[in-house]
């Protein structure tokens, strides 16, 4: 599992008070970067073969101005071309926004799907599971 | 059905040439703009009583920069006191974006979930059934 | 003169009730659309040729979610290989937020700022002054 | 001086493959963070008493994808019943963008500007001077 630390924004809220749930997908984003990594090791965002094909958010509880956020971050099944990543946004000990993203291993060049290599296939398996699991 | 047009900005790219995903909570929010002129006629945004439990995305083709988009948006199921809002992004004559979220209608007071009035359900009847059909 | 119709989204408040200052680069890039269009005009953003080299928003007045904002747009003082764009938000016949951007012409090739075509430099003469005036 | 680690993320970069400016105002505003817990010590946002003023960025160098930036944050002149605040960010070893905010202590419920109180602005006065000086 992965952890990224979020310290919200003033300008991050909204007239309720509570954090706008139009910044989720930047933050669950930031929540892959180490995902990312495992994909293309230097960060040079012009290889990302990854494409989101999927994305949905479940919202448990509000997420409020004051408190840092952890989003824990996991795979969930990978199958041959794609895989999918399971997030978790937790605030003051409690899960408030979940997160399922589905990604496509896409070749630019080709415009196809692409099997995701065995090699990085192996790297992924230790980071399966349910993220708060 | 309603239909909402968006111009994309330069800012809304990103790295791969198309429009970075992270943005269309925005622009879907914006596609609901008429929706939830039927619960708060007068756009009080304060007077806003409805909780966003669900939202999801299905990536099925790139959003480009050039060309402007259309968000039609539709009523799907109508329940006691939630209602799903079924959502797509056209441009250029192709379905790219559909989106499904899930609102609960709120009392802020009792922090519970309330009906949606009946008078308020008889509005939305119209606005039912897929945004592209 | 351009004007540019803005409609606020909840997303787009703050705690404050006020939209946040955060978004103003995006409405204001917004604004300058057909401004870019007299520089691109098949609005091909890759041939973007324009770098931003200074940007500054003075707040006059908090800008409230209920109510259409229109972006004016002119340019101002136009040099060899820059130019000033002017900008004003207004909303309810209030001006409530002034920009001046600065952009460069620039070759991405030789990494280097090139002079603004003279048949451009025509084009842009029509929408120079003050946006309010 | 105050020091913000920010990774930069996908959806921030844009077409030319570098950040946009867009992200800039929350970028700065995540700098702002520890000068704002001078003012508010408990964080609580409904508590802010500082409006924008008036807010510029000056950008020196593209900021690119790859590489954690660092906000530096200091304030510049301190009157009344307004402050400066002077940023700057740096990524590999180079000053990308400057930034200058003015923000006014300002009281909600009078609608008037108020002095800064001569606690908070002995708190202040460490954190003077330039960001990289």
């Amino acid at each position: 599992m992965f952890e990224t630390k979020i310290v919200p924004r003033v300008g991050e809220t909204d007239i309720t008070g509570h954090i706008t749930h139009t910044v989720m997908p930047g933050w669950f984003e930031s929540g892959r970067y180490e995902i990312f990594k495992l994909f293309v090791p230097d960060m040079d965002f012009k290889k990302f073969n990854l494409i989101m094909a999927h994305l949905e958010f479940d919202f448990l509880k509000e997420v409020v101005p004051n408190g840092d956020v952890t989003i824990r971050s996991r795979f969930g099944k990978i199958g041959r071309s794609s895989c999918e990543i399971l997030q978790e946004l937790w605030q003051h000990d409690q899960r408030c926004v979940t997160s399922r993203a589905v990604l496509v291993s896409f070749d630019y060049e080709t415009r196809k799907s692409q099997p995701i290599p065995d090699e990085i296939r192996e790297k992924l398996k230790p980071y399966t599971g349910k993220p708060s699991g």
